[in-house]
């Protein structure tokens, strides 16, 4: 079977057997297909697309390229939840331990931000001693034992999708609903998790700016993640003001632990808890999403959820002090105000925008290279609907000694818009695929 | 100008700038852009098109990015001929001597076979002592003096497309005429010429097997050389069957020598003196095309051509012997029939697998590398519309020591098409790009 050959299959637009599609994963993993090769293959499946069951075999043959997890040994169904990304997106670290609370394992391997949004490691690493590199042995102890871990994924994992990602990214093939499905479901895939919940972000703060592209997207993850075996469901939510009001990584955890403790925002609460409870249903703990919902409720109201959490940091070599009194992490000293150039409600919070923002003040990565600042951020201090007099402040700035100051200053002003009126309440989610 | 950008641009279907094409040649010149991204723009340009203003942006792009000959202090009109490539065709060891004798300047680069077609280096090289590589100041000083000249390449010529050229025979990116348009366009206009006559085959035997296709390139070409300033025009001719009846190196040397002497084959002789008519007429040597043509018909009937044709064999160090008997051609010695299975009018000789038993013979490459027997060929002893009895010899095998045969004789063999009735004339041109 010659990659040209295969090339030009797709290149025509036919479909690509299953063989054929094993045949080029195994080239990208064991290096006999060149670079030159697999970038013009994906340029060809981003303008041909593929079926359903090509972006099934494509997932599975990456998410065989490398170690897959055995969790066979833990007792009950392991579910996981993946977010196609967001600005303020901290629900993993409140679902994840609700849901263990629940009776849900939960082995959740996350990645880290970059561009304008935040990743799950980044925000565990400001809590000071937290270790996301747990060895496949650690896992699996640290899972019988607290019901959830949250680390990154170990280098031998999807091999292929690492080095197809890195071609991606500087050939202008990321945007493919195949190739973000095989990427995304591929990990998934190689944790050996029995279900999946999808949360597809849609708006002008996600990757996904209409909900037809997102309900594709959505769907085409649903398809390969049943078509390999794995129970998988997907909310449609909005992305178009940040999820709570806490940006950057400490930020976001002392947000995570005031909702673990009943406390949070309520757009924040409510996405959490709906999102364990789909975790909880799936992961077959409850009859009904009404018993589920009841049950993740409960582990909120109880404090069960936090303390899984407390657990989790512990077990994961994190301070558990920060948790119990959340102003001892180390943010940075700077606060600056960026506020309402006139009077009226807050009408728009850019997401988009805030997240570069937070970016500038180093709170995220431009390249992969980058170091981030856990201690700086950005604070919604007047929410959506707020009527705001001119001057007052909207957002925080939380800086170290200036750096990034202005630029975000200025990303920051031009993520608030301001109107006339209140803004028609918009739902969290706008759609399910299940 | 970063390169994802631009490919990005590409695969989102709008059109490229000068300046975005000229980045992109600069950097498969000096090595600036990796092979994928070079690869994942050419896939893009495949599958989404080029307008014929970037179409000709790109070819001069390509024909700046080496060396460019200066042939101004030559007088009057430098005019070349190209041919897409075809089975048994030796138009240009006619015709450029023809041509010269009618006062064009020829300045001819060709290139060698590749696959079922030949290449007139590897046949001019059948001639004892004949270079094909000479220097620059040698192809002026031997243009001054006989007028015409057939060399390859130098180095130095297009050095874009021999990087694009290699990384598009292993994408599957060839098949596209905005690229093929500016591989060939680009190598022409570096040539320093001031017209030029495109031969575009079409049929079986052809690259493009539809006249509409072989219309649509011969569109792109003329359109790139006129907006580069080159006089461009286009016929479209038939590539069935072979043209005229050697295929092979020595064999169609001989066969050219032959027509020079006024005694080859009517359809090759034919094509010969309307391609060089159609150079004189667009170099200036005549006002009319009857004119051309009863010019060129002169130069024939005279000898005028064939000696052009010694003079420029000596000129570049070939064996005069040869051109005065051509029975001296140092031929292999084996022999081999392809015979008529029953009786019946020849109503076809596939040109295509009559090339692919040549190449089995020895006489072509499957790759760019192999080494060609110059010694090997087919002849034609039945032409189209002969009537033939079972047994009779339709095809001579000419091999050394049996290498290939088995394989040429099926080949050939396939080719032959035998039927009730003779088959209908088919014209030669059909049709012209002006």
């Amino acid at each position: 079977m010659r990659a040209v050959d295969l090339i030009r299959t797709k290149r025509d637009g036919n479909p690509l057997g299953r063989d054929e599609i094993e045949a080029f994963v195994a080239g990208a993993t064991d290096g006999s297909w060149p670079d030159y090769q697999l970038s013009a293959l994906l340029m060809a499946i981003v303008l041909r697309g593929m079926s359903d069951e090509e972006t099934a075999w494509l997932t599975e043959a990456m998410a065989h390229s490398g170690a897959r997890f055995d969790l066979r040994r833990l007792p009950g169904l392991k579910v996981d939840k993946h977010s196609t990304g967001g600005v303020g997106d901290k629900t993993s670290l409140i679902l994840a331990p609700l849901a263990a609370a629940c009776g849900v394992v939960v082995p959740m391997m996350s990645g880290r931000g970059l561009g304008h949004t935040g990743g799950t490691l980044d925000k565990l690493e400001a809590i000071p001693g937290f270790r996301v590199d747990l060895s496949a042995s650690e896992i699996v102890d640290a899972l019988g034992e607290v019901g959830c871990v949250i680390v990154g994924q170990t280098r031998d994992i999807a091999p292929a999708d690492r080095r197809l990602y890195r071609l991606r990214d500087v050939t202008a093939t990321v945007e493919s609903i195949p190739l973000i499905t095989a990427s995304i479901m591929s990990k998934k895939l190689a944790e050996g998790i029995d279900a999946l919940v999808l949360d597809v972000k849609v708006g002008r703060g996600a990757f996904m700016k209409s909900v037809r592209d997102a309900e594709q997207l959505a769907h085409a993850m649903v398809r390969a993640g049943q078509l390999a075996g794995v129970r998988t469901e997907a909310l449609l939510t909005r992305m178009d003001a940040p999820l709570g009001r806490g940006i950057g990584n400490a930020v976001e955890v002392i947000e995570s632990i005031e909702t673990l403790r009943g406390q949070g925002p309520s757009d924040l609460t409510v996405l959490s808890v709906l999102l364990a409870a789909r975790m909880v249903l799936i992961g077959g703990r409850a009859e009904t999403m009404e018993d589920a919902e009841r049950q993740v409720r409960e582990a909120l109201a109880s404090g069960a959820g936090l303390a899984r959490f407390r657990q989790m940091v512990v077990r994961q070599g994190g301070d558990p002090a920060v948790v119990d009194d959340p102003a001892r992490f180390p943010l940075a000293e700077g606060r600056e105000y960026v506020r309402a150039p006139r009077a009226g409600y807050v009408t728009g919070l850019e997401a988009m925008m805030i997240g570069q923002a937070a970016a500038a003040l180093g709170a995220g990565r431009a390249t992969a290279e980058d170091r981030i600042d856990h201690g700086v951020g950005i604070r919604v201090l007047s929410t959506l609907g707020s009527l705001v007099r001119a001057g007052e402040p909207v957002l925080e700035l939380i800086h170290r000694d200036g750096r990034g100051v202005k630029d975000a200053s200025s990303l920051a002003l031009q993520a608030i818009e301001l109107g006339g009126a209140p803004p028609a309440p918009q739902p969290l989610v706008v759609g399910e695929i299940v």
